[in-house]
């Protein structure tokens, strides 16, 4: 069994410096360590984040920085997305307790894996939701559901030390690892753009909406590796048709010409 | 059964009234409403408070102001300090979880139920301590042990909803319920008294420490109501039986003289 590595917590634009000081200190409160940023508002380095963060320096010391979600989980295999339970999903929701759990194993199993955090007020853009592997809710008081974005690390990185002090025996995955976020980005993008040539997204304001569907279906299957790479084919063979069955109908058209 | 009533949030000398509004917000989050203040450094109420609440007011517009530990706890009936792990300690010491259950299971049976926490940096008194039932630590990694007030009362307030959201069936309790603190504290203080009387705190500056003892050791078996007024039976018949005793004495050595 692999030591258990803790999850590496992604804040995806996060507006104020104190706020990041506040979430490297309870992630040092409860063991986790690695922090990214995608795109903080006011730049990076903020001297207001150490101001805040009570001595965890090591974790602002530490943190790395991105242009976009994808790129920020590109090496992660197991990300799940921190939000309010949506309206309609169709990715597995759950509660803090069963997430660090999910993490917990995977991570026995060797896999690499993150949380990830929307901005203060606006919270996550369903594009991003939709890279994750899940949704993790917090159980709110629907009467007042204004969560600091610290305390929702603090609840989040409790019920993963929580975990790791019991120590319960692994359950490893019995399936292959899924592929990582850069891999599964790729796929995407390779679908995405054969569909699109193919004018799959009709009407053309539909292709967000169309493509994130597309996403969360296939990401609930967690591909491997192999398997990413078996559909990859699929998809340019069946572009590759295409382009074969279009070459025919021009040759006949030709011919009739 | 009694419905599920909401742990009594105590804070014991906070300083900064931007951490009560924050502690406000979190117990709303996590559907707390009773919030109690023990001589807060500035003075109440504090417009600051209500500016880092975040809309959580009413918790705020509620909030009860008392001089001590002992007064702001007199009507409950069970209390836990949440407070590291001393080092010595012969009171019980839980998990937020299991406290959580502990509370829950009371708040079934018709209890009181209270958490009390220290002020930002100085933490509780031993003495106050010893008026609660039990001690709550949360699992910091011993690394980073510098855990904010209101994620303190985060993690806890947590706990209790997602117990309250399982509704898992209560585990009443067997025997009779304890007695207020009211009576708790008018029982040491009696037993003190008469024991300070006797000559019994030697030298005078054990005071303290063996007083907080004997708390510990007789609020672990939780008095019910009757059994405190059986005890303070108890004590004023030892007290007066020794006056009796000193009478004599004092006949005694009047004859002589």
């Amino acid at each position: 069994m692999t030591a258990p590595v803790p999850p590496v917590v992604i804040l995806d634009r996060s507006q104020m410096a104190e706020n990041i000081g506040a979430v490297a200190r309870v992630m040092a409160n409860f063991g986790l360590d690695k922090l990214r940023l995608v795109a903080p508002r006011d730049g990076w380095p903020q001297e207001r984040a150490w101001a805040t963060a009570s001595g965890a320096d090591w974790v602002l010391d530490g943190v790395e920085v991105f242009d976009t979600v994808a790129a920020a989980i590109a090496d992660l295999n197991t990300v799940f997305a921190t939000t309010a339970r949506p309206r309609e999903t169709r990715q597995p929701v759950r509660t803090p307790r069963e997430s660090a759990r999910v993490l917990y194993d995977d991570t026995a199993s060797g896999l690499r894996v993150g949380l990830l955090f929307g901005a203060e007020r606006a919270g996550l853009e369903t594009t991003d939701i939709a890279l994750c592997h899940g949704i993790t809710t917090i159980p709110i008081d629907p009467r007042h559901q204004s969560l600091n974005l610290a305390q929702a690390v603090a609840i989040n990185a409790y019920e993963w030390r929580t975990l790791v002090l019991d120590a319960p025996p692994p359950n490893f995955r019995e399936a292959e690892a899924p592929a990582s976020g850069d891999l599964q980005l790729g796929m995407y993008e390779h679908l995405e753009r054969e569909l699109d040539a193919a004018g799959f997204f009709h009407p053309p304001e539909k292709f967000r909406s169309m493509s994130q569907n597309l996403r969360v279906m296939l990401g609930r299957s967690g591909f491997t590796e192999q398997e990413v790479a078996t559909f990859r084919g699929v998809i340019t063979a069946l572009s590759k048709g295409r382009g074969r069955v279009l070459e025919r109908l021009a040759r006949e058209q030709a011919k009739k010409d």
